[in-house]
């Protein structure tokens, strides 16, 4: 074998190797089909809560799209291709201050893709959601948003969304 | 008068408008010389917090270099040229969920700027703060950082920084 064809068969090995360890960090697609939104934990804040009700707080983000939606003021409905996450976490007392709440274990991060077309049926989002650190997919099957749905009624008229957006400076309508 | 000059003049006041509208959208520095840190509202998030003391709510965001060094694990000491900002809200109830407590008035955005030689009169950190939607530069002089170094004191084998980074997927040590 010459030593050209050596080098091209171990570089083939290789580039196949980078491919399988990059798709083992991509956590699976949720179980009706959606794909899992790599680098979420850098996008842009939209706001954030804490759960009182059932001590956790959260942090919610929106894509590009959506965040361009909130400087424009037009999000009702949200644009197609609008992604808005939301990552949970229990509460605890932050270590060094008693009077703050602060995220303690990571919960999930869930997502509603908006495609008014393509997700007519569960209110022009698609619903998804990955749990734990390991972010193993959420569901059995297609049936998952049935309940992302039911929970979300109460702010139908508003495009689905509970979120409002935090005032911000150059961001306040 | 030659067309030509007038055009001239013309784009030279189309020119001059266009610097003073931008400079109008930049706040002005701290008084202590800190310049305001531009789009801090797309930075990444680090962490945020519900200070049931005060009723404030807040989202603490790092630059580029001081995310990286919380996903090197390497933030005691942080390295020069991290900021860490912190967005503090008045707290409120959410519109269309009576048990969650969300962002309501903005309050002022501040920041802490490493670099443990320049700063290190100050913990080794450069201090500001700019308050209110039309972010008013904080404080009278160079002073203005003895109240933030005295607060932080408790941290200082922390390198004076309250904020534990929220446990993220690809961020968790």
């Amino acid at each position: 074998m010459h030593f050209r064809h050596y080098l091209a068969i171990l570089s083939g090995f290789v580039a196949l190797t980078a491919v399988a360890t990059a798709a083992h960090h991509v956590p699976k697609p949720s179980p009706n089909g959606i794909k899992f939104p790599v680098g979420y934990q850098d996008w842009t804040v939209i706001s954030m809560s804490h759960r009182v009700d059932n001590k956790t707080v959260r942090v919610i983000y929106g894509n590009d799209q959506a965040i361009k939606a909130i400087k424009a003021g037009k999000t009702n409905p949200w644009p197609n291709g609008s992604i808005i996450g939301k990552v949970v976490w229990k509460e605890k007392v932050a270590e060094d201050w008693a009077g703050a709440i602060v995220p303690g274990k990571f919960v999930h991060a869930e997502f509603m893709f908006k495609d008014a077309k393509k997700y007519a049926k569960t209110g022009g989002w698609g619903w998804a959601r990955w749990t734990g650190l390991d972010q193993k997919p959420h569901g059995k099957d297609a049936s998952l948003a049935d309940a992302c749905v039911a929970c979300h009624t109460p702010v139908k008229n508003k495009d689905w969304v509970f979120t409002e957006p935090a005032m911000l400076p150059g961001r306040h309508k």
